[in-house]
């Protein structure tokens, strides 16, 4: 057995960590998304968010809120918090002046459901939801937490990260992009938020050490690129029933992608060293509980199987 | 002089007041918005930030900011912060999705400049980048106040607030709505971020009494609804070059106004009647320093002489 097998946890572990946690998850983005919003608004806004996708990153804002012992009722907002931010940036990248996509998740993209407009308009209100997730009244999340996470969450999502990575990405295509520019590119337009979701969920509790923190960054730095890595094997490898989008999307608009860049062998390989750097991060972070955060690094590269 | 011109700051009161926070909010901006952000990313969110609006929000929260004693650095990032809300919302509002408008404040808009992707982009980034603004590192900020602020301008945006009422708006065209139905669609698509403002300015201090608060809260609520009536008749009698965008844009599209339904006379009586509410709001506020929160429901008035 490799190292990096070593501390792994049985899939079956794994899986009813994930399922106890997506359970809470669902729960609460039902009571929460577009609930009390207009007709047409929340229906766009609930189409976008409920029942589809894998959750990665709550999972990962669960699992680095474990590891440092937070606050399980912070952890559920920042996760559904940073979910949204996720909803809204594929709602906006589905239009039809961005990817002009129109399945996601096996279903139709929310333009194509809601119209445009609305879409637009989902889109904008889930990022504000995001951001009153984190602040509820009373005082059950201390000031400082709540102004901690919208700091962290605004940041993974701004110019600096999320949108600023889209911006590049819109700007390349067609570009001859070298490894370090791509790198860049998806460091912030996929990574940062993943990123983020570690960080938020190490700021629902008690304050890790500045060393704990940094080598949670760069597992999350690391998960983030390695996501991205095998992103671009699967839309080489997958079909679209597998994926539930469109298959083949990046090389047929000439996007730069890691297979394009270092072929399918090497982006493998790369995306293995980058579990390896996850996984020893975690290792240097001398926290207790990173059972979850391994086991999700583990999951992330393991999805072109 | 009737009662509500008793205490009304002369016009260069105003003028000097409005000068020397409107150069700190420019200078602001200028250093805040876009600096870091990907080159063609930054470039549309300086174009759609700088150099161009009324400010009525920024200079509503500096205020209401001086009305309760509020900190001057603090109610600047919430002044920032609101208006970059405000900007992101005019350069969604004007896409080919929804309004289709190509001339705002004289100049083409932000997709006509910069293609709509970026556009789209650049919006997301700026409602982003508020919610920054008012998180940032270290403590010249209280977390507490952070986290208020925060939470004001997330639900002042959000799905109950601006984006809700674009949504109403949106749903409204060729509709025949009645005064009550098109009261709570300005109430949120335009009240609720000037009301935000009024709030926000107000959460930059020592809180007010709660009686205080509730009346800060009528005059947010009464300037808001009296700035959209006011729009509605600057819409009729204006011509593009004076509006700096198309003029006759609502009646042409067959969208509800307060002119449309109550006519030109009886939105003016309606606006006097909402400044009137506005200022005795303040009154019943008890608070000192008044004047120019006083001064800004005039002017927000006084824009169709």
């Amino acid at each position: 057995m490799s190292a990096v097998e070593a501390s792994r946890w049985e899939p079956a572990r794994l899986a009813a960590w994930i399922e106890s946690r997506l359970t809470r998850v669902e729960d609460a983005l039902g009571a929460w998304v577009g609930v009390d919003a207009p007709a047409e608004l929340g229906d766009a806004m609930r189409y976008a968010v409920l029942d589809g996708g894998k959750r990665l990153r709550p999972l990962l804002v669960f699992a680095a809120s474990e590891a440092t012992g937070g606050d399980a009722g912070t952890a559920l907002r920042a996760a559904c918090a940073v979910e949204l931010i996720h909803a809204y940036s594929l709602v906006h990248d589905d239009l039809p002046c961005m990817d002009n996509d129109v399945l996601r998740r096996g279903k139709p993209t929310v333009h194509v459901r809601f119209g445009e407009a609305d879409a637009l308009l989902a889109g904008d209100a889930l990022q504000a939801l995001a951001f009153e997730l984190l602040t509820p009244d009373g005082d059950a999340i201390a000031p400082a937490v709540q102004a901690h996470l919208c700091r962290l969450l605004a940041r993974a999502a701004g110019s600096q990260g999320m949108a600023g990575g889209q911006a590049i990405d819109l700007a390349s295509v067609g570009v001859a992009l070298d490894e370090e520019r791509l790198r860049e590119m998806h460091r912030m337009k996929t990574g940062a938020l993943l990123q983020g979701s570690v960080e938020m969920g190490a700021a629902c509790g008690r304050p890790p050490s500045a060393a704990a923190l940094a080598a949670l960054r760069d597992y999350g730095a690391a998960i983030g690129l390695a996501f991205q890595v095998v992103d671009d094997i699967l839309d080489v490898v997958a079909d679209s029933a597998t994926l539930g989008k469109t298959a083949g999307k990046d090389a047929a608009s000439d996007k730069p992608t890691y297979v394009s860049l270092l072929g399918l062998d090497g982006a493998r390989a790369q995306a293995r060293e980058l579990l390896v750097r996850a996984l020893e991060a975690l290792d240097r972070s001398a926290l207790a509980d990173t059972g979850a955060l391994r086991a999700l690094a583990h999951m992330v590269v393991d999805r072109d199987r």
